[in-house]
């Protein structure tokens, strides 16, 4: 530890992400990427790219792909900003509305970003616990207005669960809450095509709404590092214009965001794989004893039979090269969150599981 | 305004950069752009990347290119952390070792994002005018630490004058600040050869020393987006493990930075021309009138001759379709930096001002 630290810093823990293996011969059911590359408009978008255009700055606000994104939603550019993926949307909206000695409040179990931004900004976590199901509790509102959340995070569909909450119980949440309500869509693309429960749209109804968007799952981009957040023009504007920082998004990632956004025939036949292997998965992690919430997600939470460790079971898939999520918190220390992988990979899993808990 | 905004963000302004025009057509001798393409190298790896690639997250360390560039500078790879170009160091510096309601010091003038850097953090800014040649005032270490100076940034070479501090004077400031000093070495590239004034090396022996340093200007990469800071590991460890976003650097910008760190022969053939035509510019600005600081950057501060409004100038050039940087601040409006551009460029310009000073 450093003199120079500040106290906050010197205290906590840094996020720890899931293992990232370089080495292309894992399985990896770990970390939700896509189990699809990107759109061919992607590769074509990247040949095209000439090195020289490296050489001077970028767009200083990637306007191009701003105004794309503002179409795709249909709302106003004013009411986009990009980010450095999700992770920078979730850093700018605690710097600029949440004060250091306030408080950021979620949801226990969530994305475990959220903490350790609070942290870094030294503002108080205030969490309340999920149902039994995973749904929001029915006083969630009035209790983080009484802790005095300045920003309040709601991963939706939610993180490590899979759950969706339905979009009148969001537009309820942003309506009672005092300060700004951020739902953190990363895996809308995910949710069934029936179910109606994005906010991106509702961003000009509500002043306290922020919805987050990225690039790294939908559309098969994790390696970029590409998101933004959609919002009214008064909360997008101090983030665009202020807090980050000032060419944020580099000359490559606006041209590759560009092509991605505009191909949504191909993600889509992604999303329709993804949803279709989700059920397949399920039922078969169900079969082998599991107890499987249901998910609108790229990723299943899969609670282990009754005498089998969670913990002993990711070491064993690791041992045999697939690699699944274990959270060592309360809430998760039985289950497993599993990716949806191409239909061979979820066999293979599957496969493995059979043995080990045969075993 | 949003009510919902933090209070010392709601009153700042933003970082106000040079004009980034992308029709290709001005010339741009405003924001210290190399005037020379990129390595064929970074060519080369751009072409070998394969959009598949970005399926997957990145290295969330960035590795490979954190152990090159240890290399490069003959240090520990535990003294190196990548960064989303200079503007992510310095906000990372800003995070992790300034509390809010602390400060933030420099000289006057500076880099003009350091002011709004401490703004978005809510501390204070404390700035020394420097001396009429650009050098050191003799009382900084004191008055800095005076002012309990959390972090000391300096420029150097400086910005925007060209003025290079040498290395006893800043190894003497490490000793003497009671804070972390941070040497932005932005334009370190272009130093004459002759000259050893780089902090790099000596991270190892003052634990209270930060290095910056970054792609965008040595290595013709401005669009990428790419830096990175040298310390003692006690000062990059929180850095790397805990404030910084988990995945800073995407998987593009890592292979590109490898590629271009790499081919050290091409890049200093860049700047040695940088060098020679810097020379050249300041003998052209001199014979038209102008007061030329000596410079060891890409880029000259003139001030124009007495009866020369340097913003009528700047205008004028605009005009003309030439692009050069104006300061509106009291130490600065009667001066205009100029990046020194390739031959073309600068015989263009200096043809420019004679027709116009002439007129």
């Amino acid at each position: 530890m450093s003199q120079f630290e500040r106290p906050n810093i010197a205290k906590m823990q840094g996020y720890s992400s899931g293992e990232q293996p370089q080495d292309g011969r894992s399985i990896k059911l770990n970390t939700n990427e896509n189990p699809y590359p990107p759109s061919p408009r992607v590769a074509a978008a990247l040949k095209a790219f000439a090195s020289d255009q490296l050489r001077v700055y970028p767009q200083p606000d990637a306007r191009a792909l701003r105004q794309a994104i503002a179409d795709h939603h249909e709302i106003s550019v004013d009411s986009v900003v990009i980010t450095h993926a999700g992770d920078e949307a979730l850093r700018l909206a605690v710097t600029t509305f949440v004060a250091p000695g306030g408080v950021v409040a979620s949801t226990e179990p969530t994305y475990s970003l959220y903490p350790v931004l609070a942290q870094i900004q030294d503002a108080r976590m205030f969490t309340l616990d999920l149902h039994d199901d995973w749904s929001l509790p029915n006083d969630f509102a009035s209790n983080v207005n009484a802790a005095g959340s300045q920003l309040t995070c709601v991963v939706n569909p939610h993180a490590p669960s899979g759950y969706l909450n339905n979009m009148p119980t969001l537009q309820r949440l942003a309506e009672q809450l005092e300060g700004v309500l951020l739902v953190d869509e990363a895996y809308a693309d995910f949710v069934d095509v029936d179910e109606t429960s994005s906010m991106a749209a509702l961003v000009t109804e509500h002043e306290n709404l922020l919805v987050l968007r990225t690039f790294s799952k939908g559309y098969s981009l994790a390696g970029l590092r590409l998101g933004y957040l959609l919002g009214d023009p008064s909360l997008i504007r101090p983030v665009l214009e202020k807090t980050r920082d000032s060419y944020n998004v580099d000359a490559i990632s606006q041209a590759i965001g560009l092509a991605a956004i505009e191909d949504q025939t191909y993600a889509q036949k992604t999303w329709a794989c993804v949803r279709r292997d989700r059920k397949i998965l399920a039922a078969g992690l169900t079969a082998l004893g599991f107890s499987v919430a249901a998910s609108q997600t790229n990723f299943v939470l899969a609670q282990t039979p009754k005498s089998v460790s969670a913990f002993q079971l990711y070491q064993a898939l690791k041992d045999k090269g697939i690699l699944v999520r274990y959270f060592n918190t309360p809430r998760l220390q039985d289950a497993l969150r599993i990716t949806v992988g191409t239909p061979e990979q979820n066999h293979l899993l599957l496969d493995q599981l059979d043995q080990l808990i045969g075993d």
